[in-house]
């Protein structure tokens, strides 16, 4: 299965050669931006159009929504964007299946999508014509998420292949835990966890995973660190659901000076963001040169012109 | 008078001479669409520079408003969404009236509004230098709403003349029916209604228009159905003003299977969404190849397209 | 220093020479604009590219908003819109520097914000190296305002030099009357002000400035008056912080019918908006000639257009 003109719903949509294909072009939109300030001369615009993107996020999301914008924007393409989407059907009492299908029906070129998803929502998105992109359906996945964060280890360690993925935190609500673990395993990584029982996943894709019950141990063991966020104001303190507190989070899970000591010279360290500073990883973590969460943020806009272009099924030069 | 340059805020604004001209450009860049995955190579960019839409909507709107930007950005306009308008404005204290003559002091080609007008402001809106587009100013008219549903007649029925319309449903708060009324009987068009006593209109323009008391007696008349939205959050039920339960208007006003049944074979059904199913039409005729309702949303970016390089000026090749 | 590549946080970044260059572009802008209706065709296109200014507004904003996305648009750039900033980083407990250093890393061409500053988010608006414009960034200085304010008294008045100008109001809490005192007297313009004591200015900028204790006879010293908005609902009244009834106000410092008759007949009436009808100015004087409030609107898309394709280093064809 190709990925033009198809929907990429999840890690598990899209073949190695495919990941790669991404990448490659990926890395092509970053350097001649670094080195031109401009993408979209690289796309064959004869063939373009106003191709029109259309995003519909039903929360607020100034990472991932913003990055799609900038990405569908580099590369010439419009973008209409309806963030108050649920609220405005909700008022109006239709169901977000029902929006889905309508917005469907004025022909975008590609729709982005973040929603709470229920079994007809999800129909309609498994069936619809218009490519569909996850940027967050529901709690199950996040994928390209993962492709950028694979794209941040290939950039920054020159490889993927037996990489070792230190996975720290809330695994079990992360949808880009699951992901990752998808596309890193397809890619050859080894992934291992270290999380509290609280956040330990328990689906049967993480059964066989390698799981680090201490984090010194874990730190020593990796070559990429991905933390990833604590709903504090879900899941923790007095108005959550969880038992454990963040200080008790921060005690035994947190990564500081004292675990970056120990952390090879050369690793990584990545996080999906927002960091709860202090809480997954100290300040101190995020001056080191080997965090590359602001990295991870600038790759995710190359990533994603990759992806769209390939969806659109448009012809990139070299440069 | 002519479209080019002038604003659009009733069914009455228009002649048969000029609608005609809108369908068939809307028709052309539908087939041009549907063949070639654009239209704005039909669309004369030496003249166009970077043409500037700015939408003003006090109230989240996910059809209209999406749909008017698809068509802009299909042809290649560019758009300023001002979506929070009322909130912003109203916080400052400003009245829309204002809002009104600071948007347009910025002098975008066509401001494209929906707002709850009072005297000053539809003043405002009449004497504009900037053409303006009516997207439900106020409660009486919704005149592109009318355009891409007597369009969506032509498209499926083949012609308007002599067609035989039913509204059905809140009748009196409609402003959809309103402008349906008066562009669909310029166009040749019968038209009919059946409501409850509640939702029955008031005005002059409906005094002379056929009533069918019963609705199964109505559907056997008909060859197209037009079901309105009814508004249950403000009318109906323990906080609205109105005794008439949900229910009760099921029973007697609901097109269902039952009505199907009876209705003409090539007939159509329409709604300007978002439809409540279940009780202006049941899940069984939304799925019934008659019912048009995703095709009304698909023409409805085409006819607003059209509309909008009309009052542009701009011209189109022929493909 | 020049503006091309750089931040424009303060009236005090920018050369007298600067200055002129702005103003005689936003000119040329607003001429081709008046013959044409275009001037992206001023603007040298093939080296621009798909440039895209980000807008990172933590309120809303009708007026300075729309005018940056109407600036940019006119030149053919891309806008990304970032309003709900604010919420969106409150949500998650992100702060509003690190959702400032995620924006950046996105490589946008331009940063326009309006947000409360604090010292953690100001020193990452000081050293970034995206060019930020300072659409209101905490409350000292809203400087592209001024820009408008002095060019709408350029065109207006034939010039700056000696220009004396009235700023009536409430001096204290207006960013917009510390723009313009550094910007105007750099010009070569004279300042005054006219306010009462809860509303006089107390930043040492303001010591030498000469104030008027009465409002006519400060109207008949002016050839330029600039109202500035009373904040009711922040400061004054049952709720608010002040003694000063908006009646005492009014009785004292607002510009009516019997201060526009002692005016001289070609001086100009300014103000940011938006304006409180009766309390800062009559409707009797919002209806005058004088009154360039509106022409303040216009000209702002034009010295925005003007002073973003300078920082973006754009060349610009004479027409």
């Amino acid at each position: 299965m190709s990925i033009v003109g198809h929907s990429f719903l999840s890690s598990n949509d899209i073949s190695v050669e495919d990941i790669n294909k991404i990448f490659t072009r990926a890395s092509l939109f970053k350097r001649e931006y670094e080195s031109k300030g401009r993408i979209d001369h690289l796309v064959n615009q004869g063939s373009l159009g106003q191709k029109v993107i259309t995003l519909i996020f039903s929360e607020p999301s100034t990472r991932t929504r913003t990055s799609f914008q900038m990405a569908a924007l580099r590369l010439g393409l419009r973008v209409v964007s309806l963030d108050n989407m649920a609220v405005s059907s909700m008022k109006k009492g239709e169901t977000i299946a029902d929006t889905l299908r309508n917005v469907a029906a004025m022909w975008p070129d590609i729709i982005v999508a973040r929603f709470n998803d229920d079994i007809e929502s999800y129909d309609v998105v498994k069936n619809s014509k218009i490519p569909v992109i996850n940027a967050g359906i529901g709690t199950h996945e996040h994928p390209t998420q993962a492709l950028l964060d694979a794209f941040t280890i290939l950039d920054s360690r020159g490889q993927i292949e037996g990489e070792k993925v230190l996975i720290v935190g809330d695994v079990l609500h992360s949808r880009v835990a699951n992901s990752n673990l998808i596309l890193l395993r397809k890619l050859g990584a080894e992934i291992a966890y270290c999380a509290p029982i609280e956040f330990q996943p328990k689906n049967d894709d993480w059964a066989d995973v390698r799981q680090f019950p201490d984090r010194d141990e874990a730190v020593k063991w990796a070559s990429v660190i991905m933390g990833l966020r604590i709903q504090k104001e879900r899941h923790m303190g007095a108005a959550g659901s969880i038992a454990l507190t963040v200080a008790a989070y921060r005690d035994k899970y947190r990564i500081g000076g004292d675990q970056l000591n120990h952390f090879q010279q050369d690793g990584i360290l990545l996080h999906p963001g927002p960091v709860n500073r202090g809480v997954e990883f100290s300040n101190y973590v995020l001056s080191d040169s080997r965090c590359k969460v602001l990295n991870q943020v600038t790759n995710g806009v190359f990533v994603r012109a990759s992806l769209l272009s390939f969806t659109l099924g448009l012809e990139v030069k070299e440069a």
